[in-house]
């Protein structure tokens, strides 16, 4: 049997409309891999009665319950407020908060207004959590028998603090549910189902789900860690049904897997952007130490650069149209002579939602890869808005080099 | 006074890291636009009793409750029993619901199996609310004096089913709450709020709030309608004490602003990336259209590329390194003048989590800015990690360049 928590989201944009709350989200995965339940999540304004009131419910009902949101130095932010209320005590200036404040702003070369000092107003009996990350402590305390801790509402330091400060106390060392995922890029989530659908019926004790995001779609693999033998199983019966077109599991990124790829071979990687305007370069760049194989790229957003800075034939242009296999090609030859890299990849399309006509579309797209044994092409008709059009551009163009680096 | 709604969504999924709710956060938009306040969201699992509680609370605190979630075909829907047995009925099968159950059915000529006639099972006295975009359909109730109305968990259905079934019967013709809300970059939360207590306290019929996204700030504002005049006053006194720092208002970018104000000008832009990895190049073509001032720019990650695609000269790398304010004016200027642009911004600093060291520790970071008279360079040192760095840093670059095109 688990133990049972409630998550509460303060704060008067998280009702309307403004903003999704997505801490919840993140805070039922970090609970369920430490053994814990979520029971309910309970969202109310920044309104000093209704903050009191979804403490006190909450912890009637369950041991554990965790805020986020309302730590802030302005007017509107009341969780300390609120939960003092439920607890029926004062608030107090806690001078170690108020210190750290100021050090804070003072690494910072920023100037403290007064309004931070609301910040160190904290329930008396209160504990103050060090958040290591932004100005807002986090705060353990007692309520009707609960132990209840506060978050600030910054997805970064809810994690920082949950991971630092929260999750060492109430860890209960209990084995969660065990979960695998299993990454494809371009194969449809029916399609997907379909291809493994005798393994799914030999694994009746594995829990089988499917997701689609953007270009990918994940299979996910779930079953308690007594039927872990059956996972396993299931999980290598995925793998050998799929073959190559798995490009990863668990937490990898397409361009994490990329990057792993290009490191082991001690090779080197240029980009030629043109539609994705950047992007591919940005996702292979949020992986941390990519300098070791991405030498760089060219945006290269105007025919003139795609001329200038790669040295794409103009007549290429004319004759076949910035958007084209040809010009994609030599987008990525260009890269690559240029920066003098192993690999380049280019993307040049019409990603909407102007520019498309009854020949040229929206959605289409080439993508180029060039190597050692020179370049080439890839035509893709993609459906979706701007954004998801360069996403899954970019997706696609990793892809193909990590098939070709894998083959 | 504007009318209370509380959203109930039901689902395991939606409490365990599996699923991240979005319909409550659109739902919150599309009932605050037809005059409702949406006071509470609450999330609870697949379970009858929970279920029954919480639509019975709900329906105690206010007088519309809309529930999301657990009208499906299998086992684990239980919402339209939860709500039968706060209503103190009984479930009855549904002849009509049935039978359009069997069309849609035998429409995708697909196999009904015996599960879906669970969907036909509703609450007795409660009334069918047909939904032309799915099998489950939608219901509505009373509950202790409260309306009640029962929505699936598909994004689209839920879409659907409000728009055709719901806003029709619930619309308060009562126009909603007028917002505004104003923006700044590196202008922090606490600052902003100081540098207009005097507005806030001179404007005491407005609601004020803050927020902060990474490296930027909002002032929002609102008042119902009927005090839109105290409103405007409001805001005028914001723009004016505010001047320059403000980059924008509503759904503005800081990327819009500069591609409108150089689209204006009828000048271009070019860019040198190197810790920003493309953001900033991905960020501006986020915009349509923006090949009409955007030529292009060189990710300029190797020190390499920065010499031989920008032209900086290896001695301003070696005396000064390649995260400086010298090199970061020597990539604007060499960008600008490659790409042939009226202007150019560059960014080069240490993302993290790496690559720091005592004298250029994670978080410095130099943007650049090149033009008509010459180029120059800003320090930054911005907290947080790798993703937060470099988008404060793109939002950053793309503000000092706005504030040079509106000055």
């Amino acid at each position: 049997v688990r133990d049972f928590v409630e998550i509460l989201v303060i704060g008067d944009e998280l009702l309307s409309g403004e903003t999704c709350d997505t801490n919840s989200h993140w805070l039922d995965g970090a609970l369920e891999s430490i053994g814990w339940q979520v029971a309910r999540h309970t969202t109310v304004p920044d309104h000093l009665e209704a903050i009191a009131a979804a403490f006190e419910e909450a912890a009637r009902r369950v041991p554990l319950v965790i805020s986020s949101g309302g730590l802030g130095p302005t007017g509107d932010d009341l969780t300390m407020a609120g939960l003092a209320r439920a607890m029926g005590v004062s608030l107090y200036r806690d001078q170690g908060v108020l210190e750290s404040i100021r050090q804070r702003f003072a690494r910072f070369q920023r100037e403290m207004t007064p309004n931070n000092e609301q910040q160190a107003m904290i329930p008396e009996g209160a504990e103050v959590l060090e958040n290591q990350v932004g100005t807002a402590p986090g705060i353990a305390a007692r309520l009707l028998g609960a132990e209840v801790y506060l978050l600030p509402g910054v997805p970064r330091e809810v994690r920082w603090l949950f991971e630092h400060r929260i999750r060492p106390r109430i860890d209960r060392q209990r084995a969660a549910m065990v979960r695998r995922t299993l990454k494809v890029i371009g194969v449809g989530e029916s399609r997907l189902e379909h291809e493994i659908r005798e393994v799914i019926a030999a694994h009746p004790a594995v829990r089988w789900g499917f997701r689609t995001l953007g270009m990918e779609n994940h299979v996910k693999l779930a079953a308690p860690p007594e039927a872990i033998a059956a996972l396993d199983a299931a999980e290598a019966a995925v793998r050998a049904t799929l073959g190559p077109k798995l490009y990863g599991a668990g937490t990898d990124t397409v361009e994490q897997v990329v990057g792993r790829a290009l490191r082991a071979r001690r090779e080197t990687l240029a980009l030629a952007e043109s539609c994705t305007g950047g992007l591919i370069g940005k996702r292979l760049t949020d992986v941390p130490g990519a300098s070791a194989y991405l030498l760089g790229g060219v945006l290269a957003y105007a025919n003139e650069v795609k001329v200038g800075a790669l040295g794409v034939d103009p007549q290429l242009i004319e004759r076949h149209g910035a958007v084209s296999g040809e010009v994609a090609a030599a987008m990525a030859a260009g890269a690559r002579e240029r920066l003098g890299a192993t690999w380049a990849i280019s993307a040049t399309g019409i990603a909407g939602p102007d520019g498309g006509s009854p020949e040229k579309p929206v959605g289409l797209v080439y993508i180029g890869r060039a190597g050692p044994q020179g370049a080439e092409a890839k035509e893709l008709r993609l459906p979706g808005d701007r954004a998801a059009i360069r996403e899954i551009t970019a997706s696609a163009a990793l892809d193909w080099l990590r098939q070709e680096l894998a083959g």
